[in-house]
């Protein structure tokens, strides 16, 4: 990911500050830029700053540490799964949420945040667990939730699913595939995991 | 778990020095209790010598570094998934395979392992990454495998069941359990396991 080209000087003069939503972006982007090209542990606030082309005082007046930083730009950058559209069969609702489940993985503040979970200190995991949980896991098993409940009301579920159980399934085969088998969950491993693992434990 | 009482002494004089097999085990079982209580970062050469009521210079000479010693005790500590025995049908065989994984994930060296990862530093994490894919994932995955290949022949799973798939749901189940969900796994996890997911999904 590139950080984005100086914005448009709205005031027409060279020597105009960015303000407000334009800055924080820059900011966002500089930041899980450095994430990805040096590392958790070797950010810092001056190379983040440096990154944005603003100064370091622009950054420590909004956050006091590169922790506070980098939690906000993970916030306001990770896309959030919304609600599954109606798509008329649980098949094809299925496949749009576990390619949307896929998608936030392979997001650049998906990409970070893996980045960090694997580097990060002990005492400083939990704050980035956390934001992981609500971020991704809790909305993933809501999504997934609506799903089925929309496909027992279709006739497509059977209606004694375990949807408890069984909303961890996506989320966490997708965790075990990035994490224990290492490199990239292949483009095609949510269609598989829909076709061959989760519409057969559906049927009714 | 605690470290077992001195062992009788074969000679039957009290100076007599403990060996091999005898030793070896003290040590790796004062190597896995000093994790529980003082954890990776602060375990130290000495503080297991003196759990195992031996000297430093009986560790060094076998171990290099408390990562070696570890690995060690992990590896001889740890009990191997065997194969499962014919247990005539595929849910008695999933069962019996379910919960002998989550045994092996309470087991005293299977929580000195998830206490290591979640407190290792980044840079050694890689060979105890590699000792879980060996040790625990590889074999769980082999004997899932023979599993399902079983209930092929038998006809109780359908023939074109994506057997690595599938093979991956049991752990990748428990390993979300136990990280993202956190605690304990339940008793029962791994009957909801085999009855909720897996049977379903395996159904001809």
């Amino acid at each position: 990911m590139m950080v984005p080209p100086p914005p448009v000087d709205h005031l027409g003069t060279a020597g105009a500050r960015r303000r407000g939503e334009v800055l924080m972006r820059a900011i966002f982007a500089a930041a899980l830029e450095q994430l990805r090209d040096v590392g958790w542990r070797r950010l810092t606030m001056e190379g983040v700053a440096a990154c944005a082309q603003t100064g370091k005082a622009a950054l420590y007046r909004r956050w006091a540490s590169k922790e506070d930083l980098i939690v906000a730009a993970i916030e306001n950058t990770l896309p959030e799964p919304p609600g599954v559209p109606d798509l008329g069969g649980i098949r094809a609702e299925l496949l749009w949420l576990m390619d949307r489940i896929h998608s936030i993985m392979y997001s650049p503040p998906g990409c970070a945040l893996r980045a960090i979970m694997t580097e990060i200190e002990h005492e400083h995991a939990k704050v980035f667990h956390e934001l992981v949980q609500r971020m991704v896991f809790d909305p993933s098993r809501a999504a997934t939730a609506q799903v089925l409940r929309r496909g027992i009301a279709r006739g497509e579920v059977r209606p004694d699913a375990d949807i408890e159980l069984l909303t961890d399934i996506g989320p966490a085969m997708l965790m075990y595939r990035a994490k224990v088998c290492g490199g990239e969950v292949p483009r095609e491993y949510p269609t598989r995991l829909v076709d061959e693992a989760l519409m057969p434990m559906l049927r009714p």
